[in-house]
């Protein structure tokens, strides 16, 4: 058992999850769940997400993993206390979807590893937990690690070493940037628009992610996804001029090199 | 029985399904299936969607209720042949993803109806066709049929009223370019990129829809669609622009107003 104790900090949809499929696939004895909100944390422990439960951070110290599962900025906040709080050989990790700022706040302390396992619905917090989400994701890591590449696999997921930077120039297009086009979307379009069918329902169906989880994705990738969505504003434009001109031949073309 | 025996022009997804529904729900005693492709005739019947095949237009000729189900240019190239073949008190319709092309090929003739039920997956031909996908989705009519009505609300679906620019500005947020989107995307981050998750293939998904038909339905809707792609490359800029200034209340601003 390579971590008989494990603290969760944030028992959310990720952190819940985590925590089931870690104590249902026996990898650890005990996973301590710490949350600010005292419901969700005897909601976890009724889903089998914990054994036992706390409010205080403090509570991780005896663990032999700290997992941050927390929207991004409040890992960065929480980081250093966490970081100070850990027992020798201990590792930290988080599960954030931007990567440069948390390697930066992790980077003082030898035992912390940022990690992003790329899963998870639009639908927030223990309630939408489960165990099965992370088989066949791929969960980055930005450091070595081959105790925590190890429970990754354990977890039926993937792990990809990539740099932080390299992670969050990817994630900008293949995820921060349709979120940024879910929400632009649903904006538009108003609540329940007549005709939406089931394009309009996938391409907004991620806008439905808490507000706070979603802005500090953005807000903590604000470059590499500022580029994305320039590049796709460029994109778009071409094809309104084509379609202006009647240029049939550029909007075959463009259809035929993003048909799947 | 409104229409004792209904001719349907196209056996892929839609017609197919079409077929399907109209025999199980005995809503009609004979279906025609018309197609250029002998396969899809042959797989169409022998998945209970016709009960009789032609590769002829000309066997529209004895239907009471002529369904063009294929891509909107091909409807609009068929439009004239299948109106002068309509039996006295026949009616036909379509099945097209954009209406006001549609609508000026069938203003001569009084008895065709444009239609746009709007479902279907992005998976092609008779292969993916389900009696069950018109079941709570909208029909949009753009001309009053209460014969047509009546068999639209006996499908499962529900008839919208409205005219073919109402329906083409609509259908260019909800589902033009929502397409647009995804095929930008899909050729943006090319094939399987590495780690791509659950909402960069909800984005995507509608890429993988017949780039013919994908192609008809961007040339068939070009201005609105034009403008739809105008609004958002331009929303996408001020969030950009938002990003690079670091302006924290204008990206929290943007994620609250999309949030669903």
């Amino acid at each position: 058992m390579t971590f008989p104790c494990v603290a969760i900090v944030g028992m959310g949809q990720i952190g819940g999850s985590l925590g089931m499929a870690l104590l249902r696939r026996r990898l650890t004895r005990c996973v301590i769940g710490i949350d600010r909100d005292a419901r969700a944390l005897r909601k976890a422990r009724a889903r089998g997400a914990c054994t036992e439960t706390s409010r205080d951070l403090r509570a991780s110290a005896r663990a032999d993993l700290v997992v941050l599962a927390v929207p991004v900025r409040a890992i960065l906040a929480l980081a250093p206390r966490a970081a100070r709080l850990l027992r020798p050989g201990a590792l930290l990790t988080d599960t954030g979807s931007t990567k440069a700022a948390v390697a930066r706040a992790f980077r003082p302390f030898p035992g912390a590893v940022p990690g992003h396992p790329m899963c998870g619905t639009e639908k927030p917090g223990i309630d939408a937990a489960d165990p099965e989400i992370f088989r066949g994701a791929p969960w980055v890591l930005t450091r070595r690690a081959p105790r925590l590449e190890h429970l990754v696999r354990a977890l039926g997921a993937r792990p990809v070493l990539m740099t932080s930077a390299a992670h969050d120039r990817e994630a900008a297009l293949v995820s921060h940037l349709p979120y940024a086009v879910a929400l632009w979307l649903s904006r538009r379009a108003g609540p329940d628009p007549p005709l939406a069918a089931g394009s309009f329902r996938s391409a907004t169906r991620v806008a439905a992610q808490p507000a706070a989880m979603g802005a500090d994705i953005l807000l903590t990738n604000p470059f590499p996804l500022a580029r994305e969505l320039e590049t796709m504003a460029a994109g778009l434009r071409r094809l309104a001029s084509a379609l202006r001109r009647g240029n049939v031949a550029a909007v075959k073309r463009f259809v035929k090199e993003g048909c799947r």
